[in-house]
């Protein structure tokens, strides 16, 4: 038996890493793939834990070889999800999370049908901005870029099969646990 | 909005009842039909409460004028699901839970497409036997019909959205409410 592979994705600043560490914590078999990005760390993370911290030539030698199940060029940096420990994990029947932007989910979505993507949305685009100002030294104009594109990302929700607004964090975390188990209970 | 239909169902003595009622004390807003039955009550069951208790000749005036969404003859006695409320509450936008044996939800079904279909099962159709023997005080032959009953309504699983095996109560309780918490997160 094969397990089940859950995408987490929404708009940049939405709060998609923190969810995901903490409905790991509450379903402590899940996989969750470390993607490999090439922007720098922030303070908090942690390299193999948060992300793989690669540089752009080795990027794009995984990338031409096929390395990844989908990347994705965001505000400048590259994200990609490393192949062979999703394949792997699902084979030998364990469940996997990954934590991607909208692009990378339209991509996993094309070889991985059967997956299970959940969008998570902020309350409002208001609430994100503030959010994302609170978080973040960006420029102004980057502020705006990630505003658009998280306005042009909330067109895609139809294209999912959950949505989980991201307003209070305990109530968030107890649907996306919820979305998992019931899964698991699903005749396919 | 109209609310969501969820129909649990599986063989009898399976614990549909105890699991119903564990599921709503968790999820306050749900709306349990209360069913028709011309079973006499037992010793714990409350009028109105557990079920309408009412006479034959009642039920088959009802059953005529089409005022059960479902209704079946179960081991000599006839289960029915009045239709109004449950209509009423699913165009309030309520989402509804209904307890029915195999073949009421059988019937529901056919007129409710998009209700959610959960299965529960017992660990082993042994571990059943041993309940029912435990719970009543039936003539054997009831009790062979059962077990025959129960076998056979296990072939009809894969005719369900979602299947929750029974064992440990607490587990089953918390499977359950997250596939209500799930649905409620569904794109549709």
């Amino acid at each position: 038996m094969s397990g089940l592979l859950f995408v987490l994705s929404g708009p940049s600043g939405v709060g998609k890493s923190t969810l995901r560490k903490e409905v790991m914590k509450r379903c402590p078999t899940l996989k969750y793939s470390v993607s490999c990005t090439t922007r720098p760390p922030r303070r908090d993370e942690e390299e193999g834990v948060d992300y793989y911290f690669i540089d752009m030539k080795t990027f794009e030698q995984m990338k031409e070889r096929g390395e990844f199940i989908e990347w994705a060029k965001v505000h400048g940096n590259y994200y990609g999800t490393p192949r062979r420990p999703v394949e792997e994990w699902l084979k030998e029947g364990f469940d996997v999370i990954l934590e991607i932007d909208v692009q990378g989910a339209k991509q996993v979505k094309e070889n991985y049908p059967e997956g299970i993507f959940i969008f998570i949305a902020p309350p409002s685009l208001g609430v994100l901005e503030e959010r994302i100002r609170r978080r973040s030294s960006d420029p102004e104009n980057e502020i705006l870029l990630r505003m658009t594109n998280a306005h042009l990302e909330m067109q895609s929700i139809r294209d999912y099969n959950y949505l989980v607004i991201n307003d209070v964090l305990e109530e968030a975390v107890d649907k996306l646990r919820s979305i998992i188990v019931a899964e698991k209970c699903r005749i396919r």
